[in-house]
């Protein structure tokens, strides 16, 4: 089999920026291509959202190959709302695998500050199956989550310090981050305290709206960089009314069992992990879903730490989508760009002999979920 | 290499529906799954443009592993513009290819007549660069098409006659194309006296505006259905002021190059086509860079009517996007069906003989081109 490797990273800052789509997703490309040594470029695979209904822009792929200077070379966009990145990664995974390309660049970004926020939540709700009445009711993202974490509370016993908690881990990863969109303190109490935005998610329990990219080069037939060892991606009903437990994200299992399995690994051999937290909610069904801790029990595993270093699986070094922000089609590939940083060992919030690392994609409600595995050499 | 090819078609009339674009997609999808034979689907990909700005309506690959009942099977999207069908059909078959599954359902669809035609317009141009001025000072895609139509006419002395047999021919198709949007006989003076959208592109010379959707079964390592036999793609700038000659689109040739290549065979051992008939005038263009005429010659071999049935190469004997219709992220995907209805023996319009098939889909003004080509049993 081909051994497939990250050989380059980059990422813009996260927060609100001056730059179009266009100039974030170069910004992000060019390091991933500087970092990886400049090889030839195959294909380029765009992940990406709104980036019709926001910013007037389509065709990222192709705009990317002439503004790079790649010549004539294939593109494309993929979308699968906050997983677009990682569908987009996974595609270029499987094309190399498959000996289809030698190179890849894959590139996600969005860009959401420049408008109102009412058009930024109102696109974002195109992630939900807007022929049901659910969305046209007035669900929306954090509604289904703040009604998750009620259903999660109510049949474990989980309490809105245990929300706060996630979100204050993450918040406090973030601090050493760079290029995170958040890097001021908070405490508990602040964020028990902060503006309701769904009972029972405040403020910080809710990821922010972002701009930025991030970028990565991936190799096939390589002895260079981090290998990818495994790719799992299922899909999910994105209608509210048919999720039979609400507390569960299948898509997320299947894809972790998929990509365990490829591996030949369990969950216990992971050393840090990047997952979707959306919401501080979505963290800890997260955390349960990938086999970390068993089901009902991953808000204990936050109080008692062991997500963090120190404890059993560092989850989200990054700051995580909370406190490092969110930039929809950015999210899948971020993830990625830190996980690689830990396996290289120089990442912020490094985890001493990181050897094998996780990242998780979600997208919607449980609509899509992501799982790719990366191996440290000699690991 | 594994044997690919396409088992299963379906497709809906195109034009104007009160379904929704889920709706048009289930509809396209149901048909080719039951032509199929209904196998077992391991992933669903699916290609769309506007469904966001159009239809407030994303994940679109979820939706349809849900309604279709097809478990937690993975799924996506992919967009390149009017390309977006084409792009969702090679990464079936590069998958399929590679082994990474054995049965794919490719839909493409679009939803376009529902809303005011200027939001429409507004939409498509989102498949321009919009950081340049061109669009912003006011250039369209019709506005591009005129111009080069314009300077071909200049350099080769073409007139507007000659677009207006291309839309006379593919009328003339389309009378026998029971799904295309257009039934009523035009005569060539009808179209040349034609409403002017811009100079010198009459009405006649634009595709229209059209809701629709076309799927196909692929399956691997299958001695069933028509073969794909290769797949070329390749990307040009979507800038007019880069582009070094106006009268050609590069990416067509260069995607022709790849499949005849990969194929190994010529461009005179193609017995039907379907190709990407935007404008009259893109069609003209299109049979030179797939190399059935010398450059500057197509308009000739459209008057010597070598593009019909008793010519060298019959060309879109489904309508074309000029009278069968163009919604857009199915397009791609029609031009297949037709294709495979050409090589089943059971077309419109049928070429007898027919053994290879090819069609090309184009994205943007040239930024996306992708040519498959197809193969009967023995031929």
């Amino acid at each position: 089999m081909t051994r497939v490797a990250v050989t380059g990273i980059g990422m813009t800052p996260f927060g609100k920026s001056n730059d179009s789509l266009k100039a974030l997703l170069l910004k992000a490309s060019r390091q991933a291509l500087i970092d990886a040594g400049r090889p030839k470029i195959d294909a380029i695979i765009v992940g990406n959202f709104m980036g019709g209904p926001l910013e007037q822009q389509e065709i990222l792929g192709s705009i990317l190959v002439s503004e790079l200077g790649f010549g004539n070379i294939p593109s494309m966009k993929t979308e699968g709302a906050c997983a677009s990145g990682g569908i987009a990664f996974r595609q270029a995974y499987q094309l190399l695998k498959a000996e289809e390309y030698k190179t890849v660049l894959v590139v996600g970004g969005e860009k959401m500050t420049h408008i109102h926020t009412n058009h930024v939540i109102t696109a974002i709700n195109y992630a939900m199956d807007n022929s049901t009445m659910e969305s046209k009711t007035g669900l929306t993202f954090p509604g289904y989550f703040g009604v998750v974490a009620n259903r999660y509370m109510y049949q474990y016993g989980a309490t809105k310090a245990h929300l706060a908690m996630v979100a204050r881990k993450n918040r406090h990863y973030a601090l050493h981050n760079p290029l995170s969109q958040f890097n001021t303190k908070i405490t508990l109490e602040e964020i028990m305290n902060a503006r309701m935005i769904t009972d029972p998610l405040g403020l910080f329990d809710c990821s922010p709206i972002t701009d930025g990219a991030a970028a990565v080069v991936i190799e096939g037939n390589t002895k260079n960089g981090v290998e990818v060892i495994a790719s799992g991606q299922a899909s999910g009903t994105p209608i509210m009314q048919e999720v039979n437990d609400l507390t569960r994200i299948p898509a997320t299992y299947e894809a972790a069992t998929q990509a365990y399995e490829q591996a030949s690994i369990e969950p216990k051999d992971v050393d840090v992990v990047e997952l979707h937290d959306c919401f501080s909610m979505t963290e800890i069904i997260a955390i349960e879903e990938l086999g970390f801790f068993e089901k009902g029990t991953g808000f204990e595993a936050i109080e008692k730490q062991l997500t963090e270093h120190g404890g059993n699986i560092p989850v989200n070094t990054s700051g995580g989508l909370l406190s490092k922000g969110h930039p929809i089609g950015a999210t899948g590939i971020a993830q990625i760009v830190q996980i690689i940083s830990q396996l290289r060992g120089e990442a912020c919030n490094q985890v001493e002999r990181a050897r094998i690392g996780l990242a998780q994609n979600l997208g919607g409600t449980g609509a899509y979920s992501l799982v790719h595995l990366f191996k440290k050499e000699g690991a």
